[in-house]
């Protein structure tokens, strides 16, 4: 059974959509600790709800970033953690936890990387007006969702798609993936290669476009 | 109908399958001249065999930039031309002609711009290692490959995929998505707000991810 940390600055859904695959059974894993930077995270009422033990973890009182960070990594190590989960974890991650948790630590972002890093994707998204958009699962290294990607998912943009719009849409696939890119994890079918992440398991092809065109289907 | 201009730097297949759709009354358009800045270009051979007039303009027989696209914006004038079809130009088109022919000016690109803009957008995602990738038809502005996007279509994209691999597999779709953008354009169903480019007509949800997963699909 795999053990997992998961760091959550918000609300904490996909937190919450990795415990609900871990109840339901699809996923053999347990979470070991919430943390949360942000005392009035909704994340933590989640943990309380699932008796998940929890965390409130305040960079403004640690003297630089770097004992913060090897303060969470401390924590996490101390419980066994194996995997670090970012579910909306709003801040750039220090190298104290990185190097402790090298290529063991996963974060979801809300955008077709490289497109839109940083805040606020679906936002960007919406605005760039692009007709694919999408969520992306990857290993997280120094860089702002530079490192190494784990799985990805496409849905649908419309010009008339707000933040909120499209990223309900896109939410709707981090909780599918996010889960399933923690299972390929704990049944170790994940390995890298330099930056590439490979997958064992079956391959399935596909084409989409939007708008729609029939001919794509053939 | 539709009186298409079509600018090619290579090979030209982008120009072939929008040939194929209009033979094939697909397309209700007419290619009125090919334009190669390059006399060995492939897609001269293939305007010839469709007897489609072609014209070499070698930039190096211009005095400045800015001559050489206000010659190309008059020969595509007198011809007629409505629609300006970049095919494989490998060029950042100058703004004389972008002024001249301000979006009706269309390119097509191997990747889910704004990723991997610029040139090899195969070989850069391929690089990346992104889990999904495609190509993008949209209106060139003066930036490069960031005008407004018209339609995109994505594919799955492997850690053991090539340049050649990948391109592969994108291609097939461009050869799809581009004479379906000219249609759209052809029927009047493109209007453009702002930077977005809405498409009148039905939407089709989907989600896609690679690697696959079978929840995905409910």
């Amino acid at each position: 059974m795999l053990t997992l940390g998961v760091l959550a600055s918000g609300s904490g859904s996909n937190f919450q959509s990795i415990v609900n695959n871990i109840e339901s059974g699809y996923l053999n894993a347990r979470v070991a600790v919430l943390i949360s930077d942000k005392p009035d995270a909704y994340a933590i009422e989640r943990a309380k709800k699932h008796n998940i033990e929890h965390l409130v973890l305040n960079p403004k009182d640690f003297p630089d970033k770097d004992a913060y960070y090897s303060h969470i990594a401390k924590e996490l190590k101390r419980r066994g953690v194996e995997l670090v989960i970012l579910a909306g974890f709003m801040r750039v991650v220090g190298k104290a936890l990185i190097d402790e948790y090298r290529n063991r630590i996963m974060n979801i972002h809300p955008a077709l990387l490289p497109s839109f890093p940083g805040l606020h994707g679906q936002k960007q998204a919406a605005d760039y007006s692009v007709k694919i958009s999408g969520c992306t699962v990857h290993f997280v290294d120094e860089g702002m969702d530079t490192g190494p990607i784990i799985i990805q998912a496409a849905v649908p943009a419309y010009h008339d798609d707000t933040e909120e719009t499209l990223g309900k849409r896109i939410l709707k696939q981090e909780h599918k993936i996010f889960p399933y890119a923690i299972k390929l994890y704990s049944e170790g079918k994940i390995t890298l290669e330099s930056r590439k992440v490979v997958i064992s398991g079956d391959r399935e092809d596909f084409a989409v476009a939007n708008p729609p065109i029939d001919e794509l289907k053939t």
